[in-house]
């Protein structure tokens, strides 16, 4: 771990594509490698995309940069915009769709700790 | 600790003044009591606000929101603006002096452990 001052732009960060999604991509602006305790990774949905519903076993804290998305958590639906604040605890099932014309866009902090993707609607 | 979803407007969470600062105050947007691992914080500084130089027994990851500031780590000066990431690793000395005609609004994200702000430089 590195744990050296880092000032960059998130745009010079490469998206990568995060195949359980749809039209989602991820680009991890400070990763477990560069900092002790947690990873800040940016999220953008194309319109009409999103993630389906799954779990993870690392709790989320999220800021919404722009656009708006319709997000599940746990037994609830909520619309979220610009400037929102979402706490997902560990192991709660959630998904995504986002806007159809704006996209979505969020920031994702997670603890580094190990992670595992459970996907809870596979659609067949 | 709650450990409870939250989903709610960083706008309605009330901004409180930092004393050791000009023209800044902070908003805590998700709480050390009410996430395991860290808190996430939002910081507002009025054009030509800022912080003094100062340490922190904690690192910091930071996502700028809007505006600009002239930014000191270390031994160097930065200039960031909107969408820039930065990564200040803990006991590392940094300032912060915001755009004169913007400010600057920036995420902090902070782990939950006990922290401490030592000024460096008191102006006398």
């Amino acid at each position: 771990m590195k744990n050296e001052v880092i000032v960059k732009s998130s745009a010079a960060v490469r998206a990568m594509p995060i195949g359980a999604g749809k039209g989602t991509s991820c680009s991890v602006l400070i990763g477990p490698g560069e900092a002790p305790n947690f990873a800040l990774r940016k999220f953008v949905m194309e319109p009409g995309g999103g993630m389906p519903r799954h779990t993870n076993k690392v709790e989320h804290e999220q800021y919404i940069l722009k656009g708006g998305a319709e997000v599940g958590i746990g037994g609830e639906t909520y619309q979220v915009k610009e400037g929102d604040v979402v706490f997902i605890p560990e192991g709660v099932p959630h998904w995504y769709k986002a806007d159809g014309e704006a996209g979505f866009e969020f920031l994702c902090i997670v603890p580094n700790k190990p992670d595992t993707i459970e996907i809870l609607d596979t659609g067949c």
